[in-house]
């Protein structure tokens, strides 16, 4: 997909939602459990119920890992799922990987080709050479970390480097790189401030925000420093969506929550 | 397993050289694809030709993720035939994961108990509450990038921040975190100048040293700024070791390049 696509969907659906699929067993309602795959069966839901409110699902990859090959398998059953019935939505690999060339290649191949993501998340500790892999890949979208919405992010992001933050550094280099183009930035939301001197330097990046809801950012504020003429923006929320109820009513629920915040989204692009 | 334990197999097999698991479908001998599981069939095959002569394998998780559901079911029997065959093999996701505190939680769960790993390796960009989920587990070790081995580490790990290059920042606020302890840094074997200046602010943890041989390290040089009184090393090889050959004789040929490693490494212990 490319981002004026995304633009697009954005547009028709007045949402810039990104809803994540972090999915624990403990956590959804107990009846899915007697199903042969309760996580798919849990996403399937919740997708079917929310899939008009919202233009991109964000399943983070640790939430699958953690149930072994079943969870592997949950996760690519999730994303065939959405390839094959809603392929206007945007698709994002939450695995915030990056190594050495020869093996982000691989990690490339394993989010893009395998499973067939439009975007991943990458960490950029490791540099250049660790994320061109990614950008290599035509119409697929590398999402580095930049600044996130947890609280260790004040132990390395926000020190002053060469003058500037390292996060501000971290966006100023990739903008070097070969096919810096097909680069997002994760920006948190629960640093909104942040945002105007963040649009100085990447006027035009889509940046995805989490932090909205569950670790408290605010939507206004984020959209009034971050958003540009093609919006710009896909803002995240998990738990807040996803776990609105455990009951058999989950799914109603989940598209309730969902409605909630596509509606003001809806208000901000009318404005 | 413990430090001391695997201390205690470095003096016992005179070695401190770790195996990379990197495979790779293109390079593996052709001879191989014909059994089921052909990457598991590589790994078996390297792992009885290799184990007395090497105290750790890191299979990276890139190329078995690349592969999708069958590379993670052979990354899982690959775990599952060390543990059962060789225990007292120290064994290492290299996986490089990090993410906010209950996702980090999941990764840790995924590795540690699900796969039943020793250790897996972490980046650290998104700081404290990133790292410290994986450190909670006992006799579990987190083995944390700070100066890698490739031409991106130049990016942002040896920018100056707050006087220091932000590898050491990494490596010192590290130190303040909870069961630091259970910390091992990655350190990459091509910067060997840089070891004297590490072991003054990490004398004691263990580091894992990438880019012996392929990459252009030299192991006398690690040894001899990065050693410590309980060795505190393990030297990793992947390609230089399991791609010695590509024909019938690839475990023979991957075992004599071992023992040429594990050779160097007695003759640098005697000292």
């Amino acid at each position: 997909m490319t981002t004026q696509q995304l633009t697009e969907q954005i547009r028709k659906k007045e949402s810039f939602l990104c809803i994540g699929l972090d999915v624990d067993l403990n956590k959804i309602p107990q009846h899915l459990l007697q199903e042969e795959d309760p996580i798919f069966a849990f996403n399937k839901a919740i997708i079917d119920a929310t899939h008009q409110l919202c233009v991109a699902y964000k399943p983070n990859t640790a939430f699958y890992e953690a149930y072994g090959l079943k969870g592997w398998e949950s996760l690519g059953k999730t994303i065939e799922y959405l390839n094959a019935n809603y392929p206007e939505i945007f698709t994002i690999a939450d695995a915030k990987r990056g190594d050495i060339g020869n093996t982000s290649s691989m990690y490339a191949k394993a989010f893009f080709e395998d499973l067939g993501f439009d975007s991943v998340t990458v960490a950029p500790y490791m540099g250049k050479d660790s994320v061109e892999p990614f950008l290599a890949f035509e119409n697929k979208h590398t999402i580095m970390l930049a600044l996130t919405s947890n609280e260790g992010a004040f132990d390395f992001q926000t020190k002053t480097v060469g003058g500037k933050e390292l996060y501000k550094q971290v966006l100023e280099t990739s903008k070097t790189w070969k096919n810096h183009e097909n680069l997002m930035y994760v920006v948190g939301a629960t640093k909104a401030e942040y945002f105007a001197d963040i649009r100085k330097m990447v006027p035009k990046s889509f940046l995805l925000v989490p932090g909205v809801g569950a670790q408290g950012g605010n939507l206004q504020d984020v959209c009034k420093y971050g958003m540009t003429k093609e919006v710009g923006l896909l803002i995240n929320s998990s738990r807040g969506i996803i776990y609105a109820s455990n009951q058999t009513d989950f799914a109603q629920a989940a598209a309730n929550k969902a409605k909630e915040l596509q509606q003001e989204m809806e208000a901000i692009l009318s404005l």
